[in-house]
């Protein structure tokens, strides 16, 4: 795809400054992009890189387009700009719809003309497709499944019987949805399985990464709102619930029947234990443990910087004995006021 | 599946209180339970909702029998006999035995008559498949696997060549077992591949959830005992061995060659460093680092709640000179009781 | 395969002390090695393990060479000399090249005859692959692929379209390489998809395990040096460089565009932030977390040893006030010296 610099100004709502007629057809960074490519300046941390880039164009903000030495197109949000024109000139490619000869999809299946059922693919009974749906090579879809439209599934998905999957979502290779949530009595030295009845809820607009899980619920349903973005190998327990919007980078788990709120950010190998209540727009740093409800918006932090081995190991050996450190220095305190 | 009250009553051992001859049909909790559904008490927590429940009955102990408006059925352990009373109203569907066309199954592999192989299923040679075993779609079950009567893979699964899978198991999407342990020898900057010959041998009624992976032994075999239940994105590595009726929750990793004790529960996210003895009935709590040897029953912990992240971010610079502050503390006692 | 004890001491450069034409055919450890097998001493702790083993032979440095029963073969790199020898004794077996009639592999893919393509893969259109590669059962290998010679890829392993896989690297089951890089661009209360337009190109001998994921990258690629081996449940985002032979252990997760040296080693469960340039030589002890480059070459620590419970929680909440305590200690000793 390409388009002049004037064509992605109208397109995108900005303001252009330099040669309208310039012909962009990709994108790159401001240290790689060649002439025929647009980049952008989100982290005023690469301001430096401005003076030097060989981009054709960059989008940026107001005040920095007087340190750019080519044609700017000028948005409070470059980033989303960016976004925007790099998929607009790199648009996802889309197979041809049609269903491969090695595919097994059941008779009573519900599929457009519009969808693509990609090679050694299985759909269940009862599924139904929407419009435009790509089923990746090897994704198994189960019975009485529901895909909205614009869905798109990378090889080797697996949606569990009965799942809802809203529209345009994209599921990553090696999704897991509906799987059985982690539900045990136990009963003597054994454990006795507790049925899992309910079913997962996905919204719209909704990307999980490769290898994520997200368990059904217990009696209810496991619910993913509108717009949630989850990175690879994040964990959903039965039950849990995600607001709209909410975000979860790599290796983010959160255990059963938590919920949380709309707009939060889990930024990466965050842990939240089960039957909390997170409120919208909480944000968790990297690591973070939440064994605690969180109540008001705002950033929580829990994570320990690494530490020269020996000097880490000092430190830890106090923390073991911190509690009595602490009395010990109070106490002196007492003693040295009782004087 | 449909019971009167009375059935389940007998079935499950329990004493009834209240129309003998309703009919239950389903499950529910005590907020949203039908009149058609029993519900359950196993945590005091939710005894409030007792006086408002509609479900058509409720188990519960005999304490709280007083407190419930509706029919009851008492037990000393009111969620494992729920946990059997939902088995049995809403029975596991058990696929038809035989084996899709689209399926690859070696021709010397030993299947009996009521198996199930579903759609792009693989079955390798030499294979030993038990009675009402259902390998689910796409899965692939090497060559000379053995796998016990009764035993269900879901979607996907993956059993690597030999190994051992006992009775009644549940696998879920994504499990693999088998898949080479983590063995090199460093030899000057590069590393020589040491093989992995064992393989791995899992006893009967073990469930395993979805994209866990449990590698096999490096001479001699990684073991999990009878009834062990592993929850999502858990790792064994190497020639772990997990001892019967042993609990782990999503995020578990235990590292090579260390032995973990019977009835033990792993809280979610914890991790085991390698070469180390769990003795039995030890309770790890969430997102705890086991760096030592436990020989002592209990319950662990190794979590820190995350905090505002200001707070967070003092206390963590406070911790990196932890050592020194507390010496700093110890040498003024020691230069006032020198005085 | 079989070999004289004479026969393993020159191909693996090493003296022999002992009966040279002691019949060897498997390796095993020093507890349960029967006489055709050769054992190693490599971790000093088993050094008691020598003077009851039954191992045919040992191998091990010169200076326990006293304290074998058995004859031995000395090398000053006992570990790698047994990898390389278990290797020559117990070779990985070879799949017989050909097509599996269930596999579904494009028209012009590039095949040299000596690979084997097994049941229910799928190879992409355009994609080449190098001689004697196994792309193992229900593998997924998408469109202009490139896999070097003597690479195998387990049962269901995903290779997103355009990645790029040295020679006689190992994949296990459900590694994911190619995935979408996590990039979103905030605009209002919602996010825009950052297409992630880079690939990932991997080096020679790189090994990775089960279910881990490797993401492209964004603009430009996710690069795998050689010799790197990476295991189970390993994540690596977009952007990421790792440098040849840098190993790491089961569950590190290595956020964006952090950039990681040569030789590093990542002792399990070990987390980065992105955006860090982690130098050669570092290495990270179990369950670490990593906030801050590393430039200096050494071992780095993160993790709190679990307590028990009791203990662990009055310790914790000391913790959360640590900055106070420390203040006061201070204050005090400000006070006493203002006296």
């Amino acid at each position: 795809m390409s388009a002049t610099l004037v064509e992605l100004a109208e397109r995108f709502g900005c303001e252009l400054r330099g040669d309208a007629e310039l012909p962009i057809s990709n994108v790159g960074t401001l240290l790689s992009a060649s002439s025929s490519a647009i980049s952008f300046l989100a982290n005023p941390a690469y301001r430096s890189q401005l003076s030097t880039t060989n981009a054709g164009a960059v989008i940026l903000e107001e005040r920095y387009a007087q340190d750019c030495p080519v044609p700017v197109l000028i948005s409070s949000n470059p980033y989303a700009v960016y976004a925007r024109a790099a998929q607009f000139l790199h648009p996802r490619p889309v197979p041809e719809p049609g269903i491969d000869s090695s595919a097994s999809v059941a008779a009573d299946a519900i599929l457009p003309k519009s969808v693509r059922i990609c090679a050694q693919a299985v759909v269940g009974a009862g599924t139904r497709i929407g419009e435009s749906v790509v089923i990746g090579e090897g994704s198994v879809v189960g019975d009485n499944v529901s895909i909205g439209e614009g869905t798109q599934l990378a090889p080797r998905v697996v949606l569990i019987d009965g799942v809802d999957i809203g529209k345009r979502c994209i599921m990553h290779s090696g999704v897991i949805v509906g799987s059985d949530g982690f539900g045990f009595a136990r009963d003597q030295e054994s454990w006795v399985k507790v049925p899992q009845l309910g079913s997962v809820v996905i919204g719209d607009d909704v990307e999980i990464g490769a290898n994520s899980t997200i368990d059904c619920g217990t009696i209810e349903d496991t619910i993913i709102g509108d717009g949630v973005k989850l990175d690879n190998q994040v964990q959903i327990a039965h039950n849990v619930r995600v607001g709209a919007h909410t975000i979860m980078s790599a290796l983010t788990g959160i255990s059963g029947s938590t919920i949380i709120g709309k707009r939060c950010m889990f930024g990466g190998a965050v842990v939240v234990v089960g039957h909390l209540t997170i409120c919208d727009d909480a944000v968790f740093t990297f690591h973070s443990t939440i064994l605690q409800s969180i109540t008001e918006p705002g950033t929580y932090s829990g994570a320990l910087s690494a530490d020269k081995a020996n000097r880490w190991r000092r430190n830890a050996a106090r923390f073991k004995n911190l509690d009595e450190a602490v009395r010990d220095q109070r106490s002196v305190r007492v003693e040295e006021s009782g004087d």
